[in-house]
This record gives C-alpha cells, sequence and structure tokens, in this order.
C-alpha cells in the first residue's frame, strides 16, 4: 500500500493511494474485482454487471473481462446522450470491447434479468457481478488491504457509497485488534439507508474471519453528501480544484472530493482532533473526474 | 517493476507497466520527472517546460510542481482550441494549477524565454525542464528502472520520442552486462534525425555511469511512425482497440500504440525470432488516448 503524506490548509494528512492501485484508471474498484474475478469458476464466459455511466466499477469489470478473454455486459443508468460522445470510465469500457446498454435505474433489474436469459440460452457460462463489487470477495479484499499498513492511524476516512470497501477495511482492523476509528463518508445514501448496509456486510465478513472481538460501532456520516449521488456544489468543486492545486493530488466530484471535503471540515471543526494521525483513503475516480461538466466549469471560475 | 505477460494474437508478451506508474495518468514521465525534480534545487519557486497539448510530461510536470509547492508555466504547441475545452492531460495539468500557454511551434523557444525573463525580473528562482525529460537525469531514471527487471529479456520493444527513455534502458542493460536488444520505435522522427538524438545521450548516460563496456548499436527504427507525431492510420487505430479488447491493455495512438503496432509486426515478419523472449515497455498514455478523437471515431468502425 502506497502511503504519501501532504499538507494541506496547515494539517498533516496521510493518503492510501488506491487511486494508483496498478490497474487503469486506477482506484478501489481494482483491488475489488481483482478478488472478486480470481473468484469466478473457471468455465465462467461472460460476466454482467451494473453502475452509473461513469462507474468505475463498470470500467474495471470491463478491463478485467477482455484481460480474461470473457464478455462483460454492463447495464448502466445515466444520461443515455454520453453513449454518443463517451469519455472517462464509459470510454475505457467501451475500448475494452464491452457490451454497454444505457437504461433507467428503474429497468436496471430486468435489463440484467434479459441478458441473463439470453446468455444462458445460448449456452453461455455467466455470472452477474453485483454493482460496486459490493460482496464478500469486495470486502474482503479490503480486509486484507489493512494489513498493508505498516502504521496504523487513529482516523480513517474515506467516500463510503455501496459499503463493502468501508466494511472490509473495518473488518481487516477488528483482525489487528487496532483501535483505528473508521469514517465512511456517505456519497449518495442517508444514514438510515446506507449504515445499515455496511453493518450487514461488516458482519458477514466478521462471520467469515470468525472474529471474536466486540463489533464496534459503523460510521457512516451523511452530511457531505451535497444533494445525492453524483450532486455537486460550488464549495466541494472549488476545494477540489485547491486541493489539486496546492498538493497535486487529483480527487473527483463523486466520490472522493466529498469525503476530503468533509475530512477538511471535521479537522476545522475538532471533531477530528488536532494532534491525531489521520489517514484519507484515496479510492480513485480520476477517470470520472475527467468526465466531470461540474468540475471543468469551476476550473474556469477559479 | 510490474510485468505482466499477455498473450495476442499467438504471441506471448511481457509488459513493463510504466503505464501504471504510481502517479495520476501513469506512465514513463513519472519515472523520469521524479527525479529531475529531485535534483532542482531546493530554492527553485518555479519551472517552465514544453510539449504538445496532450503532453504526458506536461502534466506530470504540473502535478509534481503542485506538489512540492512551486509555479508551473507550460508552453504547449497544438490545437490552440482545446484550452477551451480540456480533456486528458491538459485538463489534469490546468486542474493542477499550471500557468498554460498554447503557441505555434516555431514560437515555443522566445515564450519560453520571454517567461524566463519575467519570472527573473520578479525574484522568482526558475528553472527550464527540457521537453519530455529529456536529460541526464530523466535518462538515468531508466537506467535505474533495469535494475528492477528480475528477468532480462531478449529484446524490448518501446516508443521512442525524445529518445531519453531508450537511451536510459540502453545504459541500464549496459551496467548490467545484458545481452538485450533495445528496439525504439520512433513515434515522431526519421532515423536520420532521430538516431543520432538517442545516441547522444546514451553516450551521455555511459561517460556519467563510467561504463567500459563497448558501446552498442542504437536500433531506432522509424517504418512506424505513420507519417509523424500524432498522425494516424486507421490499421493502427484498429489494433489498439483490438488489443484493448482482447487483453484489456491500454495502448494510445500517438505513442505506445505505434510501438505495439512494430512489435506485432516484427513478430509476423520473423524480424523478432518467435521463441525470442520479449518485453514491450509500456510508456503509458492512457490520457492522450482517452483525448484521442481519432481513437474514438475508430471505436465505432470496428
Amino acid at each position: 500500500m502506497l502511503v504519501h503524506e501532504l499538507v494541506h490548509g496547515g494539517h498533516r494528512i496521510r493518503v492510501a493511494r488506491d487511486d494508483l492501485y496498478p490497474l487503469a484508471g486506477g482506484g478501489n474498484k481494482g483491488r475489488k474485482l481483482e478478488r472478486i474475478f480470481a473468484e469466478l469458476p473457471a468455465e465462467c464466459q461472460a460476466i454482467i454487471t451494473t453502475g452509473s455511466t461513469q462507474s468505475n466499477h463498470a470500467r474495471v469489470c470491463a478491463l478485467l473481462a477482455a484481460q480474461r478473454g470473457i464478455e462483460a455486459h454492463l447495464v448502466l443508468h445515466g444520461p443515455s446522450r454520453e453513449l454518443a460522445a463517451p469519455e472517462g470510465n464509459l470510454l475505457v469500457a467501451l475500448l475494452a470491447g464491452a457490451n454497454v446498454q444505457v437504461v433507467a435505474a428503474d429497468r436496471i433489474a430486468t435489463t440484467i434479468d434479459g441478458i441473463h436469459r439470453a446468455l444462458q440460452e445460448r449456452g453461455v457460462v455467466v455470472r452477474v457481478i453485483p454493482g460496486g463489487g459490493h460482496c464478500l470477495a469486495g470486502g474482503l479484499a479490503y480486509a486484507d488491504a489493512v494489513d498493508e499498513l505498516t502504521v496504523l492511524p487513529d482516523v480513517i476516512v474515506l467516500a463510503s457509497g455501496t459499503g463493502a470497501t468501508q466494511a472490509g477495511l473495518l473488518a481487516g482492523l477488528d483482525r489487528r485488534q487496532a483501535e483505528t476509528r473508521v469514517i465512511g463518508v456517505s456519497v449518495a445514501r442517508r444514514q438510515r439507508e446506507g449504515r445499515p448496509r455496511v453493518l450487514e456486510s461488516y458482519r458477514e465478513l466478521r462471520g467469515h474471519l470468525g472474529l471474536a472481538s466486540p463489533e464496534r460501532q459503523v460510521e457512516f456520516d451523511d452530511r457531505w453528501r451535497f444533494g445525492g449521488y453524483g450532486d455537486t456544489r460550488p464549495e466541494l468543486l472549488d476545494t477540489i480544484v485547491g486541493v489539486a492545486r496546492t498538493t497535486g493530488l487529483v480527487l473527483d466530484p463523486t466520490y472522493t472530493g466529498k469525503a476530503f471535503f468533509a475530512l477538511l471540515g471535521m479537522l476545522r471543526s475538532g471533531e477530528i482532533a488536532r494532534q491525531a494521525s489521520v489517514l484519507f483513503w484515496h479510492t480513485g475516480g480520476l477517470l470520472n473526474a475527467l468526465a466531470s461538466a461540474d468540475l471543468k466549469e469551476a476550473m474556469k471560475r477559479v
């Protein structure tokens, strides 16, 4: 695990660089999906998965499927016009030869079912990979990532979406009997919907790993959603631009920008003590940052 | 050095993954410029450099300057309309706060001089970094990269532009007393202009490293320029798309696509023997691939 230290706004912050995870475009989905693909049956010939049109998860699924020589079927939600002029993650997924359909969010499940049936009728061995890599194998990849840390911090802050990354870190820290606090900054869901999902993954991982230590509180903080998934605000975008200019660290508006904004807020307010050792877990997102029209606008403003 | 093996068109090829070099956007310029920046004087407050509007070198200069808290001035050549709707490398450079001017190729030198003078008049300590990181420190980074290889191949194939990467590999192989052949595939210059530049860097490196072994022949192959810097042809683009689809490896049309196309051609023709162990040195270019209008067009066609 590559860890860099930076100073921003007078705060010394260590950064776990999963944005540089060695797979084209980087990010935490590489770490999760290499584990998930390793557990696919040898006879698997196709995978189906889902995400947004700028999904990092979908891009990595497409790359790993190409690498393995199997079909990737991506059922994506978002602006269907993106298919006409693809950028970022969507462009890489298409380059890697993925079959892409863009549908309304409420048609994802039936579309996946339809592709699944059609492939099975052709005799193709197919597996459905959960959106975001939200499954046991994905979480285990992050429990193991904790073992790569040479120094355990007081606090880890990260962007939390489906929550498997956060749950994996929690389970991995339990296994190391670490006291480290983990703050998942919600990028989409409200606490009442999101927290139970993280908790469920966390419990599944603890059961799988046979952990007997007391279960810890899951912190899933929904104060920095900025409206919801993919939504932005000027102050969020300005922070992303400011951080890039002063540190060279590229954050994205959908995931890591919100988490870093939250971290700065908690450091300012004292919710995270000044003397605490802080690790920001950078989960990636370079390619969706580059495809963000909001961020491009903000760059003109600053 | 991360090395992956892939099979394409029946050929087993190992790939040195400098495209995944741990710096946002990856690529060989990260390896060179970290070395170059490390050798800047501590009091340096600004750097000036040059490249195309989709220069990987310029992007990395901008990121490392931001990381170090100094000014980056980029004098770029290419379509000035790119500034109005920046993509790929240019977008990252602007996000990192670089000062960018796009000028005609014949105005680069005078523009650099003008910025240099203006900064000095303000009392700013400034250094000019050669385009492409073409200097001793850049070459040394690649001589050292050779030491990271656990297995030495019979042949290394790589994209060769300014030639410091190729010269560095040659010097590093000399130092290891390796027989490995290095084929630099020109992405721009004809042999008569390009080869002397590689040779000059190679000799400078050999002198610096005090190498006494016989100087080897510099292979700078200009058969796969496809017209010149940034120029493409349908068969080049189709190969890039084909390689991505069958292996998940992302090549770009300006640099690595030409080198990989050349490698496949030499394997087919027997110029590189079938039984030779081949290492393709992937020098990066994800971000200029994503900004390539030609590649986007080709994806629609295949």
